[in-house]
């Protein structure tokens, strides 16, 4: 799947990007990028697959490095605020913590291509940039280790390593952008599902956590 | 870490491949698909990096293509190796499975730019190339999942979904290579324990493992 064909779901991942001839050009920017590895990407390649002259594209954006910053930070501010909704929520952790596995997971798999870009071309970035990324990976691992460490403090989890353990489930999630297949037998809900009854299984929760349903 | 560092730990990685030129194109084709990508990467890069002329790659090497293939392979295979030494030891399947997520996450930290390129470059390899590594990767799913079942057959473990809880398995793992830093807080061992345990709770196991040591 395509980032473009990704645009057609639910809500339009990339709506924030104005004008549409920047939207656009985002948009091709993440599929030449998943496509071919951002070193091998030109901004010629780019503004061409979103049918545009490279002058065209340097009214947006002034270089290359610019547009994978700008995917990068939406990218990760996206799956942030997917996490903190769910770990604001009234309840207990290991409702939390599943419904963040569930709505983290359902976002790394609807959104593969963009995910794979923002995970994997980290060490493309300048350096001012990846400061600024590293800062919002450090803030989704600190929502994640505060719902599970609630969880130990309520006697809800049984947790020897809550950094360690933070770090795996988060792992987890991301991963599903590495293999998850829109062909595949799975769909990003029932992995989402999935995962969150292991996660609750990691985190040693003592009781079975409510159905998504109930939970909402 | 470079793929030339890695190559100075105990087993020498790449020590199959004969003669020492094609190693050396090997080692130098790995640190360039994993800095670049294998799109943005010549076979002028590469030959640069091995000290040696692009005539001379091309006496080891017909293309680009061959070079990702021949590390995609031997990596495929190291790595299965490793999960079948394991999968076939005597014992208990809590002890097997937690060797094989040992063995495994050991082998993508400290091979992590290796496992990289194997992982992120799948898409670049040719149809036929492609199909015999799948069959590769369909082996190692085979062997976790053939541990998990046992376990479950022997009433050993409690897994409502084998196959996914594989691919979750699998999973964990293979994202080490993502996140493992040679510089960071934990070896490679430490998150081959970590991981073993949180496994080990994946399956809902029901008496804790033996120590890694009793189990050698």
């Amino acid at each position: 799947m395509s980032a473009a064909e990704e645009t057609t779901g639910e809500d339009a991942p990339w709506g924030e990007v104005t004008p549409e001839a920047a939207r656009r050009l985002l948009v091709a920017a993440v599929d030449a990028f998943a496509e071919r590895g951002y070193h091998a990407t030109t901004t010629r390649d780019i503004a061409g697959r979103a049918g545009m002259s490279p002058a065209a594209l340097y009214i947006h954006y002034k270089t290359k490095e610019e547009l994978l910053h700008r995917i990068s930070k939406l990218g990760h501010e996206r799956a942030l605020s997917v996490l903190e909704a769910e770990a604001d929520r009234e309840g207990a952790a290991a409702d939390r913590l599943a419904g963040a596995v569930r709505s983290f997971v359902r976002w790394h798999a609807e959104r593969h291509t963009t995910a794979r870009v923002v995970q994997y071309e980290l060490d493309a970035l300048g350096e001012e940039h990846r400061t600024e990324i590293v800062a919002l990976r450090r803030r989704s691992d600190a929502v994640v280790r505060r719902i599970i460490g609630e969880g130990v403090r309520d006697g809800e989890f049984d947790v020897p390593d809550v950094p360690g353990t933070t770090l795996a489930v988060l792992s987890l999630c991301i991963d599903v952008a590495r293999w998850f297949n829109a062909r595949g037998s799975r769909t990003p809900d029932e992995v989402g599902e999935l995962y969150a009854g292991l996660v609750l299984r990691m985190v040693g929760a003592r009781r079975p956590p409510r159905e998504p349903g109930a939970a909402r």
